[in-house]
């Protein structure tokens, strides 16, 4: 019932609204004796700014990382770390015109027949800038699952889909679409230019696999890895769809093209699967192959496109939505996807020792 | 941590194996005065049997629910509710031959990995069987949201969708395959027919809408409506993917077509939406709208075709399943889904008042 | 807000009522490759089931239990382990003559009120047969924790304490009070019988001592091993009061009485202790010195005796409960606490290694 | 697994140590659309306060309380609440002199078994200054159950008990010992002062009485109030020992002279019990009468008399521990109880109205 809480061995709590003074997130878990320190947190935080190219939403915003406890001598001491980042760009002004009419898409209307209220400050809690308090908790995450490696990117884009024939994991950085293939990316800076110029967004899919984990984590029934990591993603703001490995693809094959094959491994090592159908899992449980995940991303619900709607009172209005905001709300989806396959797995690291030793 | 256990305020728990003794479910949380007996269970679990046409596991299992406690006087107590079924056609033997081999797309060799272990009947714990569990603690959740209707079906089988033109909800229950379009059950049989004759199988895309549940329910952040959906639909074995709405095909929308625009509703009732591209959910709280979420089941893994794979000793080998199994596991997997569909929603409501009162 | 579970990463779920067909636990994230067959629990449940002397509930329940799930070929598979006990000697006519009417010291007004239903057969889910599935739970704990070594006892009865001088862990099961003071054991004798033969009934305090727990064990703020076993214990039926170490009366020591010193150990040895006040625990860590607790049970609230009360429309009457009763409670609570103790420190053994590694 | 939270529905996570730059809380679960600002929580925290007398601490800690996030125009909105207590007056020199050596009664062995490090600054996350956090996030409780009314105080400090007879609830906030009885107070004033002068310390006993509570909060099995409250009330620092109602005392009464006999009540109202010697609760759930626990706390085991102690190497030295501490822990452990109380009970309130309506 904790709703702003994530994991159970490796836990964390998120706080904070887009315009309030400050956002921040606890780790509670971690193992103790990890160094860490704010320049472990930052680089990751910085891949999810906003302002870092025309593509993302142009508010600035340093995204500073203060740790405020669970630290002694520059190492994790077991006890809850606290991560705050203050807001330092708010501009509530910008919503204010908006204040009394539901943004279509957005939560506003759902959060008012809920709680009876209608924060307008650019979504309150329910903004993307919530995904920040995951990042910092996911780079501390990272630190405990040292054995594996995790990458995101984006593989189709406003509906173009990436050639997996280009893929080349080197792009993936130097790009503001954080996109393997650099034909894609020239593409996509074409459309989401457009897109953002009609005062429209575009969707997005992003793919995340991490490599190292070895076989056995996860647990049968309801605590499968799949279960575990659909939950995390579709927990990040604007995620429409979840696949494991071949996902919705899978239901179109037979059960000998599905079947992943297994042959004996290298002497001592792990058996050699012929295919990698499953994305890593089987029975809920990490079988050593990558695990493969895409969250799809619908896009961006704040437009400049005037679109219906009505008012806290019920009469009919439109709405056309300034603020600043991302054309492609799944590019800035990346690192929180990356940070959410992190949080996950750190917790099932824990849990498999738990239970196996 | 509770690896067996779903839900929060409404909450199961399920034991058991395909072929142990018995399964069952023991369910907590459930709020006092409802009239339940074995007869509000045993229809949906009827649903579920297996053997009950060509296109099914030939298993019989009449599947008898018996209520242990809970119950006074024909009403829930609010204390545990405790279901138990057991198992009568169990034929273990029919693994024996496959015992020391891992049969790929199935948990055997990642069970192994995990617990040090081989319960070649059938899969134990990982079978499909511990859905019936799920069935029958389902037909309790219903108890607890009369006021919401929940209907699944099959809306693509073996890569062959059904055509949205001719849906008929009177035709679900009148074909094998809960399929709401008669032409598209026609081709399936053949389908269906020549996979099992071939000795493979097929997947298929099941589809949930449940229509009534009041804007409201759901909470930010990590219990969004949208994340213990997926949570629940993808710890059903075979569920390879998961969409809530437009799902995957929201990613394709530009921002103007995904907005679920809002018209003033009915004197006095909820407003009108001109479009569910979401699903009935926006920042993880109902809209009023139904709910409506797709999942992927793979293939079957059991085929009778050989497979290469490895035996516990490393070696190579092939393997050919026996024992008696569904063509497509995604036609039982229908109850399945609306039964966790009935469980998220009992859970959410109680969660709902709780916070809200 | 799992009402009827208890534990984190080794955890159990009971269910059933007194006058049921059966009780049961389902007992989950217990590790695999532990042998277990029913007569690993039997001998437990045997300690406290009813009828074994004049002294205690002369209900005869075999108290025999079965293994559904979770076992294969002899050993724990990792996955839940479903313990089922056949209420065999129900006699819920016993009731039915207050059935109206709500008897003092009992759950029947407060679960009236909760509920707004009076079952009224032996008390239903609060009746203390529920603590048979405890016991149960408990023998499985046990063979987690091969390194500890847990015994119970009663103190006091009646008001009467033991004589320390005279402790004798031999005498424990040697007499029908679990009394480690022989001489105390004849006084009780005379006492219950009084008692008994009065329609009266007394109270007990009962200590539990958990050897061979290593320093680390339990974890802050809110999950001290204080915490956890204050929660187990008080969870027992008729519970009143619960004691660390020397409880209340460290309150009445000064800061240099209560100071449990510290000294060198044997080479490569835990420190010694020049004494244990504190019970075992410091910050709601394990120190590595034995776990001492005492909980205080009421003198049973089913008299023969009249009492005052009211029946469910308020209206003035007497009540004599008559059933089959303990004339004390706390004797058959023995074998109760040593397995919630039991239960605690599995659980707390995963976690600990869940964090720590 | 939480190890920092607390709560089921309502529910609070709190971080920070004693000498770190802040320590705070975050609430989660709170319904909506209640009015809260820092002045609903400063009063509470202001009780709690080291350096008020002569008798607590001489730390001079404003504890200033912020609020980050969760209030929209005043009012809560549903979303977390984040507390923030900025630390002004650490002074973690203090401690380096005995940064190497182990504080007995103190958890610096236990944490450095546990977590392999010793912050010796104050005793980290280990020390009572943690509490400060838990009265915040009572204060906000206390809004929820508005038909509540909860009074804590000491009635036992040193080994020397309040008369009874001269109990005035006014007195309580009158002197420094949050003692009911004035004689006593002035009897306290004498023995605390002679402790602190003789570098001793002091155990104290509180109480704590619930008054409002309707009939029906709480819930069967591991989630009895009792249970709630003792783990509540045994997770504060130096806590040794809980009682519910009469507690230790209850097991010395026979079955008649404990049994709380009922007659009807006032018309249409609850119905009147002639004693409470239950403390308000029966078969875990509550009665509708006063819920009445006490607490024991230990002496301060920061004494400033030599001890023998062990340091991080095992070899054998004294310690007298400096820096500044209360002489009676006891004292200002009667907010944190009284907060306690508040959390545990808005807690149930929610849950209860989860299960029933």
């Amino acid at each position: 019932m904790s709703y702003n809480s994530f994991g159970h061995a490796f836990r964390f709590t998120t706080w904070g609204e887009s315009h309030g003074p400050a956002i921040g997130a606890v780790v509670d878990g971690c193992p103790p004796g990890l160094s860490l320190a704010e320049t472990d947190i930052q680089p990751w935080l910085d891949k999810r700014r906003p302002g870092s190219s025309r593509f993302t939403s142009q508010r600035r915003e340093p995204d500073l990382v203060k740790i405020l406890s669970g630290i002694f001598e520059g190492q994790t001491t077991g006890t809850p770390i606290s991560l705050m980042i203050e807001n330092v760009d708010q501009r509530p002004r910008d919503y204010e015109e908006n204040a009394g009419a539901y943004r279509p898409g957005h939560a506003d209307y759902a959060y008012d027949s809920k709680y009876g209220l209608r924060d307008w400050r650019g979504g309150g809690r329910s903004s993307a800038r919530e995904t920040a308090s995951r990042v910092a908790a996911g780079a501390v995450a990272r630190l405990v699952i040292p054995e594996v490696s995790i990458r995101a990117y984006v593989v189709e884009l406003g509906g173009d889909p990436i050639d997996r024939a280009l893929f080349d994991a080197a792009e993936i950085d130097a790009n503001s679409f954080f996109c393997p293939d650099p034909q894609a990316a020239d593409r996509w800076e074409k459309s989401v230019d457009e897109a953002r110029k009609a005062g429209s967004s575009l969707g997005a899919v992003v793919e995340c696999v991490a490599e190292g984990v070895p076989a056995g984590w996860g647990a049968p029934i309801y605590a499968k890895l799949d279960s575990e990591l659909a939950a995390a993603m579709m927990s990040i703001n604007a995620a429409k769809g979840f696949e494991m490995g071949d996902g919705f693809a899978a239901a179109r094959l037979s059960g000998e093209e599905n079947a992943d094959a297994m042959r004996a491994g290298a002497e001592g090592g792990m058996p050699a699967f012929l295919s990698n159908h499953a994305g890593g899992v089987a029975g809920g449980i990490s079988t050593g192959q990558p695990l493969v995940v895409r969250v799809a991303f619908k896009p961006t619900s704040s437009i400049l496109k005037p679109v219906p709607t009505i008012d806290r009172d019920g009469k009919e209005t439109e709405i056309s939505t300034k603020g600043r905001h991302d054309p492609c709300v799944g590019i800035r989806g990346v690192p929180v996807v990356a940070a959410m396959m992190a949080l996950v797995l750190a917790d099932q690291k824990l849990l498999h020792r738990a239970q196996v030793g």
